[in-house]
């Protein structure tokens, strides 16, 4: 998967890395980003108590969030540099629990594009070292071009 | 909207509500329940640094929890006693993004039925007390029957 | 719905009735445009036995087929002259069996935007009068900027 | 991929093929069953010209179809005898016009159920003999119990 694609910006991972330390929430979930290659993201978050349904399943909202996540950075890894990723919209089936010790979203490219690229982003449940799939997921996302990734809303207060 | 089911358990609400209480991840993200009717519940949801992405938005991630979280508990309002809703599937766009005060997830059933209910949950984002559309979705639910609706997982460790 | 937003081309109607009487598809399959304004198109579909699944009913694939074309035209309406639609992605979900004498696509335009537009396209089922729920969609469509909507692939053969 | 299931219903394919004959719109497009195995279901329609859009190229709602009927007769191969499959919802993303000699869909199972199977279908156009990915989707299909997979609606008229 990672040798199909070729990168337009050589300092595509720098960019992606930075990026993702600069996600409040990838913190706050408790995400580490663990590969990153041009059309490919992977991110691992261990299991919490803190994010947890009614029956003490990751909650699926989280296991959401890592896959739009890593869908996001899977698209970006292929943008121009003056471009950054946006979510479009994203469908996912939930097909187990959210059951393990923690959760990898693979998210590699499908069909990148100038304007749109599209992202299949799976997570993974490890229990004792065996992955199952746990969410598939397609992705749509959108280049914003000239656009700076970083900060530009004044949150309120 | 509210008028449009019935709901099969008189106790709908108690139980609806005593399931989002023992959500952990709802208190981790801030989040309200400020409504429930038969097909229906509505969501609210702060705005809060940590659950931001790199430009100073509300992440998509949190925006997709409240949705999927309100259409659940949509679902559960018209679910038989002895029923409790599993998540399927969804799909969302984001129309905006999450800039506002707090965010307000609106989810509507639009077709019941006695194994999978089909919802639409929409999140605002409100400024100085304007609703701006930022997510729309449609979710699959299914109804799990004969299983409580309280803890089953023994976490790890 | 229809009041809600302004046609930037003022010949919409005829732009978006040419295209569709270009569309081979649309004869194929009995369809006729019923309503066109700005943000919305409707389009209808009798019953015809050749359209039908192993039950009798009116396959999925007719009616997705409806929305995805009543879709197509709504966001086309709120295009610049310039601009043609180039559908994305859609999800939908099936709701009811395709079974009546006419099945009406109803699309709507939720977010129009410069690159793309998001649209609800909704089909029922129409007996003895009564319209009934079948499918409901959320679909995304690009404007193609510069291009003619016109023929431009010589087919094969 | 055809190995990693096993049909409950010795007579799977028999059952499917038997299904997709009695498809009048997979006759109407001109479609074949050209493989069906365990959890797998391949078809294949000819480029027609009555099939296209304004600009020439194959219908989204043709190839939507195709994807669907072989992701539905994917989920059938793993069904219980007494069951029939039922399509509840899908997802697909266009990522290539309808352009090419004829349009495989290839459909193979991702999670089979008891209730529900989440299946993915993509469909490749064919050119020269080369495969390009068109379409990409998932799709979720129910198992209809005790259901005989034949005529039960009579049409009106």
């Amino acid at each position: 998967m990672t040798a199909q694609f070729q990168a337009k910006n050589p300092d595509f991972e720098k960019r992606v890395r930075d990026s993702f330390a600069r996600q409040p929430m990838m913190a706050h979930l408790g995400v580490e980003m663990t590969e990153v290659a041009p059309g490919t993201c992977v991110l691992d978050m261990p299991y919490n108590r803190e994010l947890t349904q009614q029956h003490g399943y990751i909650h699926g909202g989280a296991l959401a969030t890592i896959a739009d996540s890593a869908a996001g950075y899977a698209a970006f890894t292929l943008m121009a540099p003056e471009d950054s990723p946006l979510t479009v919209e994203y469908k996912l089936n939930i097909l187990r629990p959210g059951a393990g010790e923690h959760f990898v979203a693979k998210a590699h490219v499908i069909k990148p594009g100038r304007t749109l690229t599209v992202v299949q982003a799976d997570v993974y449940a490890v229990r004792d070292g065996t992955e199952s799939l746990c969410v598939t997921s397609i992705q749509t996302l959108m280049a914003l071009a000239g656009k700076a990734d970083d900060l530009r809303y004044a949150p309120p207060g």
